[in-house]
């Protein structure tokens, strides 16, 4: 590397990035005595030293990346990948509020996050692998975790720091922070129950998550315990599916007189059919949702709705996958004989007017289970799995 | 550099990225070689060469970041910066919409979109100038353009590329993609008018911002032009505000019968202030949005709204940043004598029963101006100013 002679005042060479040569160039020094300056290795003068760093921030210059990543120093970037199409980020409450939660926890610790939408799982795979190569972030968060996921075995074959959105079960030996989905739907069922409901219908999602796996199963599990019918009704998620999955459900014979959807949009979907019934909620039939938003808030009446957790949900995983990047960075990963971690996040419901008559308007009024903590609305419970 | 011996297995030092001397070591060659060879250059036969790339794609190699720089090929991602609480994301339908759009068309072209929430303008350009020192970015996306907008000046010193989302006007020598807000305003106040509004209020957001301005200065001129008196309510950004506002205008003794809000949320909090006060919408006071989203089409009645702008003005801008970073690589970047070129989006308006009672549910209909094209629901003008 010959140093350059000429000095290259700052804002000239329009997005050419400064370089050890400029620096060596204006200090009229060698580039290795700017090397060993600048990373405060011995062989230089203090007095010299002070000068060429005095002039590497005059002239604004920053270590390379692959300086920085030999230096092991983090890039300040986490990264996101969705096999889904990009407008789920528009229409889907759950992921402009996740978002938001994450975004909220790396800007305080100055991070950014990058995202990438793909159009398949491969693709996502191959996303990690650049992503490490290059060393364009620190680590990962996985969503959309399905049965037998092949992410899992990739990600731990590559060694990224990853931290997988869903669970119990199924992350492999990456940690995990899940809402607790099977306590969410106990809520609910709970709460129709009490309202005297002896048969509930749920219009169900794409069961290729596991999440929805889980409320499946926990819905018949607990309607079973109550002595209660369940009525298993799927929908794929998307408001079509809902609208066509609600009016299956009106035209049975022993039309179920309470449903639980599995999303925001999917309830107001099944809204629309039923007024188009005739019907009145809740006096005729009662509807919940497993996602709150501000259409849950805003609708007439208001839609109860397990609690506003897509916001804390990315709050903690963020907080989470901090934590998983510094313990690799310090050599406290994992190893394959530690068993997985897997944090939970205990779901509220918010009781409004979908429901039960009675209850205040928006606000609704809260539904914890015995294990939450009076007055906290998420609480955030460790385990092993 | 020395070239290691030892032959390394593909899924072995987790996390440590594959370099020259490994692939060097595996091939029995010096790292000289295998540098000639990944890079085309003569001085290696062509057996040689064939072997080692086939070892470096083996074994997974990609070449550093610093070495990608220096060959200036793009690194396949844009940057936006917010100088906004992150809840906005969450909150405000406009971001999740215009985020979806622009990821929409950057998937297609295998670019990421790296965000970040800082807390003022200076942390924000300094952001700017990191990713560019540390080639983290081929381009930014500018958002929220203000008056005399610091940012302006900083970016085309940088010669980052970038492209403004706001205008016309004050963006400098920089291009920029812009909603034509000034037309926008005009639909909402001639179909006001021509339902026979004399007087029309508008609930008005931040005027820290650009296109609040824009709709202050067009909606006072168009309600001039029209005989209609314009009152003009400031409200900040955020619910609470809007809702104070029309409280306001419901108690001054010339209560206006029809209020234009700057957002879909806002328009919802001030509804409820009209509803409690027991008027009607659209008999009693007619209502309309800026901003539409899956709100004003679920509201009842469905609320008129400037047509769903937020996902198309992600993907125009997506598209046309593109552009502009492919006319920087091939040295085509705008001199400081070339106009800046600025893009409008011509918006329409979904006429809905919050102003007009005929009209049919949540689809509405629509209102173009006579310089839309039939058919199409947004038109993109090309421009100099």
């Amino acid at each position: 590397m010959t140093a350059s002679k000429q000095s290259r005042p700052r804002g000239s060479g329009r997005g050419r990035r400064v370089t050890i040569a400029d620096i060596a160039g204006r200090a009229g020094v060698t580039s290795a005595a700017v090397s060993l300056a600048v990373n405060g290795r011995p062989g230089v003068s203090d007095a010299t030293r002070a000068r060429i760093v005095a002039i590497a921030e005059e002239m604004q210059w920053e270590p390379s990346p692959a300086a920085r990543a030999l230096a092991g120093a983090p890039v300040l970037t986490i990264g996101m990948v969705l096999a889904r199409p990009a407008e789920v980020l528009g229409t889907e409450a759950f992921f402009g509020a996740f978002v938001a939660g994450l975004q909220e926890v790396l800007s305080r610790r100055d991070y950014s996050l990058q995202m990438k939408i793909v159009d398949s799982t491969e693709a996502e795979i191959d996303t990690f692998r650049r992503w490490l190569a290059q060393r364009r972030v620190d680590g990962v968060v996985v969503v959309d975790l399905r049965q037998d996921d092949p992410r899992i075995p990739a990600l731990e074959e590559l060694g990224l720091p990853a931290l997988v959105i869903g669970g119990p079960g199924h992350h492999g030996a990456l940690p995990s922070v899940y809402v607790d989905d099977a306590h969410a739907t106990r809520l609910l069922v709970d709460h129709l129950g009490e309202r005297g409901h002896r048969s509930i219908a749920r219009v169900a999602g794409n069961e290729d998550f596991l999440h929805i796996l889980v409320r499946d199963r926990a819905f018949t599990e607990r309607c079973t315990e109550l002595g209660i019918t369940p009525v298993v009704q799927d929908a794929g998620f998307g408001t079509r599916g809902a609208g066509i999955a609600t009016a299956e459900l009106l035209a049975r014979e022993d039309a179920p007189h309470a449903i639980i959807f599995d999303s925001d949009e999917m309830a107001l979907a099944g809204i629309h059919v039923v007024e188009e019934a005739g019907l009145r909620i809740p006096e005729d039939i009662a509807i919940a949702s497993y996602e709150d938003s501000a259409l849950t808030r805003t609708h007439r009446p208001p839609i109860t709705s397990i609690g506003r957790s897509a916001i804390e949900y990315g709050r903690v995983a963020a907080a989470r996958l901090l934590e998983v990047i510094e313990d690799s960075r310090d050599g406290r990963a994992a190893s394959a004989k530690t068993p997985p971690e897997s944090r939970a996040i205990e779901p509220v419901l918010v009781v409004r007017g979908s429901t039960d008559p009675d209850a205040p308007e928006a606000e609704g009024y809260l539904r914890h289970s015995a294990l939450s903590e009076e007055g906290s609305e998420v609480r955030v419970r460790q385990e092993s799995c």
